[in-house]
């Protein structure tokens, strides 16, 4: 006999007790509160079939609420997923089990995102639900048919980037992203009424979505609020109403369940209140085939599937888009028209460029902007607006909404299938950090487009001047920056960029540069990091490092040296990052050892100096600006900072001793 | 004869299209649109006398809308302020006038907080009516008892800090936060329609808001709304229907108005829809008489005030309140007590110790946290909770929300009378930074409270662990960031931090650290930035540098060191910031001329090592992890990543070639 939705729940229940209670360390309360909405959801309703966790048209689940991780790995363990084991879980929260603290995509199949930081679980989730659309929109229903189901807390709900995913949701209308929203009242401070009082409901009305109320403890009820979501057009948050921990009877209700172990004698108590009779991390026979059985009902969907793309003229297509490689067959055409015909532009204007190129190539690619599109110069003439009335569009207006845009790209390039990038203004690389950050944690494969890159931007002033940016973002692992300085160097970053596995960040410029690179090469030079733009002439005495629009400030100042008979290299640099990658020998060439005090490094960069230490030496020159800008026209801002050959060239021949 | 509030108005028109012309950049579009809206509110109901800008008892007018910089800049020089002049307004957004491209509260009085950063003017105004509240509660009517107003357009809206900012309002229920939403259905991209579905007006009301509707382009009715928002006891938005660029009969309505000049043709072309004759930057006696008289309507009310603070019993102990000067007599007894009964506890854990005394000392704190009170160790028992039922408590549960914390804080400092303190993990102060960054450019004197500041707050894993936070943070300009090593060191840090004009963070520990300061100093040593903990007992061939819970095994390393007969210094760094800041002798004495090969430095920091090369050069060791972390209890993450005695004594000694 099936053993009841309780019982089963109460498997989720007992291994997020134990599993804490072992590793002395987690978060028991989130998943004990929704255990019973959770079973509804992946008995009933999710489809989904462990024994494919990449199957392309399952339903993506996201817990949002990313500490009950609990919930997620009983979940995948009961319903027949490889991995993880029951020893995986009894090592929660060690260094050799896939169970982290918090659910890590690329530890477990069937984590579809990282989540943790609050919020932004949910906003991915909005993502996975456009790229759903998009590419149902291109393939149809027998390809493409999924939902998105996401469960949050009041976390969730209360960052502020709730409120971009959510406008963003309600805008496109997607009615395929369903929310339970674990309403328990509790935050780690204690009641939600020490910092709340909105009526959360309405807010969601207010924003276009659709919304049921249910006691999230009856697994029934819970069923019956996901068909009325099911069937609403709008996206729908379903309010669980639940008690934080239930079932321990000593604590529950109460914010002690949160992120501690409950203790010997309140386990035991709720074992007693549940009906659990067996040890620790022992799931009796029934409930154990139960969860099994109701795993894989999902099976049957996913061989009629594979039926059907098998049978689809698309099928192939489909699959390789999936598949998600990027053609560099652009890349050689287009730098060879930059060459022919060399363009004096914004490195933000090279990247429309590229961009017209890329997105003929690239069918995948969805671009977008945080309402600065015609400052970013994001969107090509190719493309049609993706909006609820065309899903089938590539260009999202994302509106002023920069964290929620860079959360739902992690969530698209997590769907697979779409290749992500958007703009905003540099200095704003500050709202969405938080989601560039988990990108790069999970290596989502998203290209943030920042433009307006230094002081260059001008009038606009310190506000939107970034320039603590470049160095505060090469700073985040597994991100790559780049800063371009010219048509031809833009291109080969956007197709480093392309070529990459994880998330790439394209610093571009507001103002104009010229065309420094004017002969064909065999390779992407920009590819790796750093290259000798120009070799010194007369003996040399100076290697000149700079990035982006300070290159042809560089090329200028070395002019101005090989003038006086002073040999100078100019490397340009526009990414740190790639250099610091490439092999002894490479880097040696490019920058000979630095304990070799005859030759004098420079670097030059539109931004603080701090950290080019690791490229000057701490016997080197570092020119830019250690403070924050002002407001002006950008050729005075950089008289005014120093940042001209008359200004730069004295400090050259001082440091040398002429 | 008065001018028509329209008149009035249309010279904010005239001065915003002129400027923006002359300089050929900036925002004409929103200030054309709420001239007639701001016109009201500062003929009519906004309490300030130009003649004393810093009047503690003024209302507050917050631009949040920033871009729209030239109403502000019209204003005050339209009102009677001593500046801008009309020279400032003619180099509006050059680098010699203090009319920036957008309103900074450090060049011009009567800008009350620097703008831009869309959606935090509105957060810091949030900030400025607590502090209101606050010291009315503590001080009375008599002395304390105005308003904050604020202009607000769609991107401060659809930004999710506004969601963060709203609730707190809503919750504490800020009566005296009035602000004009410039409804114009216009964004950078085009109508408001390509981002957004959302029922503002009802999602403001789903909040605890007080809505009211007008025609943002009669004064009149915008100054019945505004009477309806000031008897209502729920902060207000009002609605201000507006045509963005209104007077220019060819763009009025577009986007085009919004961030470019309106070119030649269309400003002649205006001057005639206005029935505005004058020349640019000229005012016709009547409207500059006019403006004058209105603008001083203010001074009775201020003359009143000051009579009332010196007929009040705690007029004087206000005014100080508001000079805000920072008594540090706290310090010396604590830390006495400390080295008479040292503490090994968690740096996090030293900061409570540390707020006992000082909030015991200084009245004016008001602390807080995004709903980590129990990890951040925030709220000491001699203070209560502050919200809508006791605003003169000193404790605010600010919720999950980060960002609009950090931007009420800003708000809050710039008030006046309090000094904000407020807590997160430190992994999430990407989430504040927006608001961090913007503090630091203007100097608010804000503490951010960082705890969990490294790997070593174990299992909750790599979404929990800043790596490359301390780096990022310290790369921003202003912010003097601290990482103390001890509870001795983080007293020392909290004084520095009090002394300073402007924002400091503090990185704490959720780990515990043996007590390493043993006696007593006569100055604050962690003030230096940086001093020698140790000095060398064997001849000097190494000198560690660590900082916060590395510092602790930088001495067990020293002494493993010392036992092979090499001498090791070790400085202990709590603030890269400070330290920067000393003389060359001082620097000298402590990191001698890294040129002498025959010292070798080390540093070492739970963290990335990029940006390291600044104190120990290119050739110096540098111990640390250039990585995202993993999910482990602590002790075994420093085994893991290296950072223990046994992995780093043989990487010195193979480093000096023994």
């Amino acid at each position: 006999m099936q053993p009841t939705q309780r019982r089963l729940a109460n498997a989720i229940r007992a291994l997020a007790m134990d599993a804490v209670e072992k590793a002395n360390s987690g978060h028991p309360g989130m998943p004990m509160g929704m255990a019973d909405a959770a079973t509804a959801l992946f008995t009933r309703h999710l489809k989904f079939d462990p024994s494919d966790p990449k199957w392309p048209d399952r339903d993506r689940f996201v817990l949002s609420a990313g500490h009950g991780s609990m919930l997620i790995y009983a979940l995948l363990h009961l319903t027949g997923y490889a991995r993880p084991t029951i020893d995986d879980i009894m090592k929660f929260r060690q260094l050799d089990s896939p169970c982290a603290g918090h659910p890590e995509s690329f530890m477990l199949a069937g984590i579809e995102t990282t989540t943790g930081p609050l919020g932004q679980g949910f906003a991915a989730a909005v993502g996975m639900a456009i790229a759903e659309r998009h590419l149902n929109a291109l393939y149809g229903d027998d390809l493409v048919d999924h939902r998105t189901f996401v469960i949050a807390g009041d976390g969730d709900l209360m960052e502020g980037v709730n409120h971009e995913a959510t406008g963003l949701a309600g805008h496109l209308k997607l009615g395929r992203l369903i929310v339970l929203w674990d309403d328990n009242r509790i935050t780690i401070d204690g009641s939600t009424e020490l910092s709340r009082n909105e009526d959360v409901v309405a807010r969601y009305e207010a924003m276009g979505w659709h919304t049921v109320e249910c006691d999230g403890l009856d697994s029934g009820k819970v069923s019956q609020a996901i068909d009325k979501a099911v069937a609403d057009a709008r996206p729908s948050l379903i309010r669980c109403k639940t008690i934080i921990g239930y079932g321990a009877p000593g604590k529950q209700g109460t914010a002690a369940t949160h992120g501690s172990a409950l203790g010997a004698e309140e386990v035991a108590a709720a074992r007693k209140e549940l009906g659990w009779t067996d040890e620790p991390f022992v799931i009796p026979d029934d409930v154990a085939k139960g969860w099994k059985n109701l795993g894989s009902r999902g099976s049957n969907a996913r061989a009629e599937w594979h039926r059907r793309v098998e049978a689809s003229p698309k099928g192939k297509e489909y699959l390789a888009r999936i598949e998600g490689k990027c053609d560099d067959s652009w890349l050689k055409p287009h730098v060879d028209g930059l060459i022919a015909k060399p363009q004096a532009v914004a490195t933000r204007k090279a990247s429309e460029l590229a961009l017209d190129a890329i997105n003929a190539a690239l069918p995948a690619t969805i671009g977008g902007s945080a309402d600065l599109t015609p400052s970013n110069n994001t969107l090509t003439k190719n493309i049609a607006v993706l909006d609820a009335g065309n899903y089938g569009g590539r260009y999202i207006h994302y509106g002023i909404r920069e964290f929620g845009m860079a959360g739902a790209m992690n969530g698209m390039a997590q769907h697979g299938g779409v290749i992500p990038y958007g703009g905003t203004f540099m200095v704003f690389s500050d709202y969405s950090r938080p989601a560039i950050r988990l990108g790069a944690l999970q290596k989502a494969k998203v290209i943030h487009v920042m433009t307006h890159d230094s002081i260059g931007l001008g009038e606009d002033g310190p506000t939107h001047q970034p320039v603590e940016h470049l160095q505060a973002l090469r700073a985040i692992p597994q991100l790559t920056v780049y800063r371009p300085a010219d048509a031809v160097e833009t291109a080969e970053c956007w197709a480093a960029a392309l070529a990459d596995d994880g998330p790439s960040l394209l610093a571009l410029s507001r103002q104009n540069v010229r065309a420094l690179r004017t002969k064909a090469e065999k390779s992407n030079l920009s590819a790796k990091g750093a290259y000798r733009l120009k070799g010194a002439e007369a003996a040399r005495k100076v290697i000149i490092i700079a990035t982006g629009t300070e290159v042809e400030l560089a090329i200028d100042v070395a002019a101005a040296l090989e003038e006086k008979g002073i040999g100078a290299d100019v490397v340009s640099m526009p990414s740190t990052d790639r250099f610091d990658e490439q092999d002894d020998a490479y880097r040696e060439d490019i920058l000979p050892d630095v304990s070799n005090r005859d030759i004098l490094r420079v670097s030059i960069e539109a931004g603080i100096t701090r950290g080019w230490e690791r490229y000057t030496g701490l016997h080197g020159l570092k020119i830019g600006l250690d403070r924050f800008g002002a407001s002006a026209p950008a050729p005075d801002l950089y008289k005014f900072f120093g940042l001209t050959i008359e200004a730069i060239v004295p400090k050259i021949l001082e440091k040398l001793g002429k």
